[in-house]
């Protein structure tokens, strides 16, 4: 390929649009955001897409990725349907922009594309196997293994989130029960913070809340101050997160997390938990994997869908 | 690369060595098996390699590949160490071989091995996403996906039988609890017949059994006579074996399994169960995978590093 190409990447989500370019090393050269005019249905959607990567565009802009919060279909770039942006339903969107804007267009996954901005321009920029994990509300992943990002049939390889692990009653936001997600992700923490204070067993946490309702978030502010109770919880939480990431490290083999989402931001109180339950489950042959927090925030959704566009370019 | 060429493949095991030529579509020309002389320690076992190739040898033959059941390091093919067989710490396999043959010799871990023999030239040909699982004392996997094998750090991916899936403290042969390999693979299933059996509830199963030890298989029997106390023993233990496979496709996205191990030849007992458990279970956008049994059996390991020695050849 010739030496000096940049990528656009458009990040498209329910609330936000967002166009960066990005040159062929994952590094943010610029970028725009609009608020996503939803109301407005695809056609309008497009147009600010279109006026998005113009404000953004240069002579040397070899193809634009696209991070899709929904289905699609990759070898047509037909987007199928997206949960938040009413009326998304079989729009040929890589080639309607290809046609206005004379460059090639390539779809993917949301996740995906930020596990991929992490890779080309972030926390996990050089690594030949690491997995991506958001904790939040629920828990995504998305593993990049042997140096390719896997895909698996439909690209839904990652659903690690509702991979059954315990036995516990809790119902998941999927409607089952023992899921990582169900017993792990920061609204599992929500629950157990909330049940807490009800008990009247957080005396700490419930100054924090003032009445009402206790979240993760809370349980943090605790730890930090130093409360006993509150650092036992993230304690205990960590325990569950640790089976989630020994189940992770056997079925992919990865060197290194990347943490996203919510919870990331308390990951200096949950690691210490993380990692001596790695220690613990882990099989011999096995060396934990290192963790990292991810790096690029709100831009790794552009830097990623460039780095889509990036790796068609170059073939691979 | 050239049409005609072939590749002969090693099976190196603590009993037996087998070995045979294969063509690049991974049909299996000729074999012949002789007793490993593990006595005789690494170099009587190379000596006994050479033997067994040249009996297969042609003047097509453009590498080989051998299946190695422990440790070793795929880049400069030195075998670490392998359990079944003493004295085999640091030997240069592949060196050793490439130097008396003439021809580039490529090691691989067994259960791998196996997984490419039903790829190239068995139940899973043609396959781009599948997952080879062993079912017999323990359960191992191996993941083809996008249609790479997963290898991930140290080749260690596919260690899915110790992945966490339950609260249940039945200790598992590597020490911890809650891994699906301790409450769903053979062993299991042996350990609640004769609790079964022990318990009376089992009348059928203590009658075929006449005071041995029920095993898995027994329970089989008397299924296959249908005895309601065996179906119920294996639907149950098929909820389990669906739970685990549930977590494979959740994480890996196949569309088809492979079942090999002591258990397969039960397989048409327990499909229904671990169908059902897929079912309800799996996240709404996944469409059940396909299930087979492996076809190959003993062969699968010389088709299948016959076929590494292919894959290293054209360069993939």
């Amino acid at each position: 390929m010739a030496a000096a190409v940049t990528f656009i990447g458009v990040d498209l989500g329910g609330t936000h649009l967002r166009a960066g370019r990005v040159d062929g090393q994952g590094k943010l050269l610029s970028s725009q955001r609009t608020n996503t005019d939803a109301a407005g249905g695809p056609g309008a959607v497009i147009e600010q897409i279109e006026t998005l990567v113009k404000s953004q565009w240069a002579d040397d802009v070899a193809g634009i990725g696209i991070g899709v919060p929904g289905a699609f279909d990759a070898a047509s770039g037909t987007v199928l349907g997206i949960p938040a942006l009413p009326g998304w339903t079989g729009i040929p969107l890589a080639a309607k922009l290809r046609d206005r804007l004379g460059v090639p267009c390539h779809l993917e996954n949301d996740a995906k594309v930020a596990a991929i901005g992490e890779w080309h321009g972030g926390a996990a920029q050089g690594a030949r196997n690491f997995v991506y994990v958001t904790v939040s509300t629920g828990i995504g992943s998305c593993a990049v293994i042997d140096g390719r990002l896997l895909r698996g049939v439909g690209g839904l390889a990652g659903e690690i989130g509702h991979t059954r692990i315990s036995d516990s009653p809790v119902r998941c936001a999927c409607g089952r029960t023992g899921c990582w997600q169900a017993v792990a992700a920061g609204s599992a923490l929500d629950r157990t913070a909330a049940a807490a204070v009800a008990s009247g067993m957080a005396p700490r946490l419930a100054e924090i809340t003032r009445g009402r309702k206790a979240t993760a978030a809370d349980v943090g502010v605790g730890a930090r101050e130093g409360d006993a109770i509150c650092l036992a919880m993230i304690d205990a939480h960590a325990v569950l997160l640790g089976y989630g990431f020994t189940n992770l490290q056997h079925v992919y083999a990865p060197e290194l997390f990347v943490v996203g989402g919510g919870l990331s931001a308390m990951f200096d109180l949950w690691r210490g938990g993380v990692e001596r339950t790695l220690r613990e489950r882990l099989l011999a042959g096995f060396k934990p994997a290192d963790f990292t927090v991810a790096m690029l925030g709100d831009d790794a959704g552009i830097v990623g869908a460039a780095g889509i566009a990036r790796d068609a370019h170059m073939g691979s």
